[in-house]
């Protein structure tokens, strides 16, 4: 990680971490011990068709900046800058592009390796985008090799324009397309940076769960991961795309630029802001006409996707993936997200908190107070407010479904640890990647003194038990048992993690799903 | 800054940072006590017409997430990005805005404000591109109020179309019209942030420093600023834009893009990108035309800005502005940018060395070697195969001049610490950075235990004092004599940091001037 507050010399060195690649050799340079490698390239693509492998070099690459992160349909600065840093690196439609820390480049240590899918929809974002994804901390952690990635997103990665010609039969997957070319140059070359090929977990939040979903149920991507993670995403079927509704946005795109769909060839090479004009257009036009937002996104195409399985039943190919799945307690509900009242939460007077609950739920009110207070009896109950229960609701579906399925393991967390900044806010979607990444004592609203390292040793310490075992399961980690049977178990991560069973049921059932209005929560244009 | 280990809570707040300026109230966040505003809009303007004020708001506006960068022509992550690391925020034309770092907001504390220009030629960059330029730290350490900012940039800063009409009159020079701007905003708000506006010191590095050379040599600026500090930029003429030069960059563009110089106007609402490939044609056509690099610029108009002081004397009006100038040791030319010969210069044998430095200075090289002792007693002789000679004897040259023109005071400064990085690095163009803002150690490679403290707390104190009474000098900081006479004054900063008189003055003789093969340096593409 680059900013921190230093008490001790950190050796960066350039000249030694050499690894031979398939296609040629990488420089990458080490830090305190880590060997970091970036901006290595995984495949190479030509706009809408399928990415290909890396051409072959000779002599030596250096592997010691970012590489591109794809363009996005728009960038902004995020509202949530100060809760969640992000880092905005170059885009550019070349953007096949993995990082690698890891501890040994020897060949045969064959160490655990854990492969990140970022969030941001399959809009945006980067491997990078994020503070909290830097790998370093968690490959030293463990003693894992860590990757993060780039791939083709939105208008890039998910326009169907099979209707125009087979050449195009793919481009309306090509951004998980790009996700497979990423595990199989893993498979292929990650032997060489001290990674077991036959031993990959992906792990993912928000987008990134989606993604892990999708490469669950690819049959492509089949025996080239292992375990699969989601956090906050990709545990609710039913708003995905579709290969027609893809389709239409083919079609009012070429409408919008006036190219004839025999022309359609001309799409590979206008200039992406034209392009991208193009596809904020038919995506408005087409949620206007469906009556909800849609999204650029990956569809089922019984080859690089199969569909939700929570729609479409989970694929046999992946029958024996463990799974670790869950959500965090205020996600886009918390606090300082969705506000609700005036001043800080932590310190409203008890009439004051009992009005405001009364104002959203009614003569229920007591009743959830009193669930509220049996499922969590050290928190405020002001926080009834920013609870979050729709990706609750959706991680225990998901977490039963997978374990009617497989008995490969289903493990279910929620992540409740208040953090103290601004007085006090219910953890936010994202909230709990700096702990799986164990950089939460770098970033300043996760950090809680005397809390924090103790949390982030047991969450970071599951995710790699996960990895190395298919169980999170190990030393350090309180008795975590797979989900199964009637009862739903939940690893309950906060300044006690404990294991519970069914502790909010009753909550949940009395307080259904809310809506967030996303639309609140977009970065503001100044 | 955001990302740093850390020890104790920090506690963020947002609410209570709230301030009045002419236009409305921004609300900030309070950062362990520093009051943080970020995405200060201080004027708005159309492409390649002048800035305007600020149009008044109602309510509270959030000044929480960084403003919009300039757009460059070519955004790439830079070969240094270890040795500097770089933030690359959301760009939009709509980009006049700034930051402010602040101990107080109460009205009437008055202390001195500290006006950061970045660098990037006049060509890229923005006021938080540097991981080093975050005020946090200096705010704290010197109890000043910092402001770093985002302005107009190569083609949109810097095409004269005065030849076409009244109305772009001043485009040629709208990015400099942008910093007058800045600095009339903060004359006129800065004291609601508990600043001085009768005490502003300019300083910036590279272009940064080209920059403040502007604002020294523009009567528009005259009296919105106290001191000036350049730092490894803006000290040697003859390098300049011209108006003719600028205007055959017009006549290009618009031949290029096939538009008649009647329709002018449409330049004004072409793509940015379009409008960047005809400005990046004009320049190379221009560069071959002239047999030089020619890139976007600000030229003497007599009006924002009356041309290099080197070539047309100093102007009257900011003749009482002291004045602090200097480099590093190694700028461009350090073992990292520049290397020669192979592996770590330190563990090079003394006859490998003086094979390397024959192969450079021939007969001359037992002279430099002893005229190298003399200077750097401490210094390894390898590195007189990275130090710079250029930077520094153009700091030599416009301290002179200054101190000839102005009785304000003038002081010079060299920044020779080298830096473990890499097996032991030279000081690199930008290596000053992270110490005037009192963030070495944060950063990795500038980082060295038991030295960096005590070094940046003199580096960063004397800028601090500067800012204070127009004087390096005061606490902790060794006796600084100003610049005059015939012997040339200069604190060098090292492990010992020491006034030294013409130390290097028989070497500077010995060692004319090296030239850089920019090409080398820029960002490498994948």
């Amino acid at each position: 990680m680059y900013i921190r507050k230093l008490t001790s010399q950190v050796i960066l060195d350039y000249g030694r971490a050499e690894v031979h690649t398939q296609a040629g050799t990488l420089r990458g340079v080490i830090s305190d011990g880590t060997c970091i490698f970036r901006g290595v390239r995984y495949a190479q693509a030509q706009r809408f068709h399928l990415p290909e492998p890396v051409t072959p070099w000779e002599g030596v690459k250096e592997a010691i900046t970012y590489g591109n992160a794809c363009p996005e349909i728009f960038t902004c600065v995020p509202h949530d800058q100060y809760t969640v840093p992000h880092y905005f690196t170059v885009q550019s439609e070349d953007c096949q592009f993995l990082n690698i820390w890891t501890q040994s480049i020897e060949k045969g240590v064959k160490k655990p390796v854990m492969v990140w899918f970022h969030g941001g929809g399959m809009m945006t974002g980067s491997g990078v985008e994020h503070y909290a994804y830097d790998g370093e901390e968690l490959s030293r952690f463990g003693d894992v090799v860590v990757v993060t990635l780039n791939h083709r997103l939105n208008v890039l990665g998910f326009l169907d324009l099979s209707a125009y010609g087979e050449e195009y039969r793919y481009s309306g997957n090509a951004g998980l397309a790009d996700l497979v070319a990423a595990l199989q140059w893993i498979h292929e070359n990650i032997a060489a940076f001290g990674g077991d090929p036959d031993n990959v977990m992906l792990f993912g939040q928000s987008g990134g769960g989606s993604k892990v979903v999708s490469m669950l149920q690819s049959p492509r991507a089949a025996g080239l991961f292992h375990r699969a993670c989601l956090q906050s995403g990709g545990m609710r079927p039913g708003t995905e795309m579709t290969r027609s509704l893809s389709r239409r946005l083919a079609s009012y795109i070429l409408e919008y630029l006036k190219i004839f769909p025999e022309h359609v060839k001309e799409l590979e090479s206008i200039h992406y802001d034209e392009l991208a004009c193009a596809a904020d257009y038919a995506a408005g036009r087409l949620s206007r006409e469906e009556g909800r937002p849609v999204m650029y996104g990956p569809f089922s195409d019984q080859d690089f996707y199969s569909g939700h399985p929570l729609e479409h039943g989970f694929i046999e190919d992946t029958r024996d993936v463990p799974v670790l799945c869950g959500s965090v307690f205020g996600e886009f509900l918390n606090n300082y997200a969705s506000p609700v009242g005036t001043g800080s939460k932590n310190s409203w007077m008890e009439e004051y908190k009992y009005e405001l609950l009364c104002t959203e739920y009614g003569e229920e009110t007591e009743k959830i107070i009193e669930a509220f207070r049996k499922a969590y009896p050290d928190k405020n109950t002001a926080d009834i407010l920013f609870m979050d229960t729709d990706m609750r609701q959706n991680a225990l579906a998901f977490a039963r479904q997978r374990a009617e399925f497989s008995q490969a393991g289903v493990y279910n967390f929620l992540f409740t640890l208040e953090s103290p900044f601004n007085g006090g806010t219910v953890p936010w979607h994202n909230a709990e990647i700096p702990y799986v990444f164990h950089n939460a004592e770098y970033l300043e609203p996760s950090f809680i003194p005397g809390i924090t390292p103790a949390v982030q040793d047991i969450v970071s310490g599951a995710w790699v038990n996960f990895a190395k075992t298919g169980s999170p399961n190990g030393s350090g980690v309180p008795q975590w048992d797979a989900f199964g049977g009637e009862e739903n178990r939940t690893m309950v991560f906060d300044r006690e993690c404990r294991l519970e069973t069914d502790h909010d049921k009753e909550l949940l059932e009395l307080c259904p799903a809310r809506k967030v209005d996303f639309s609140k929560l977009m970065g503001s244009k100044k």
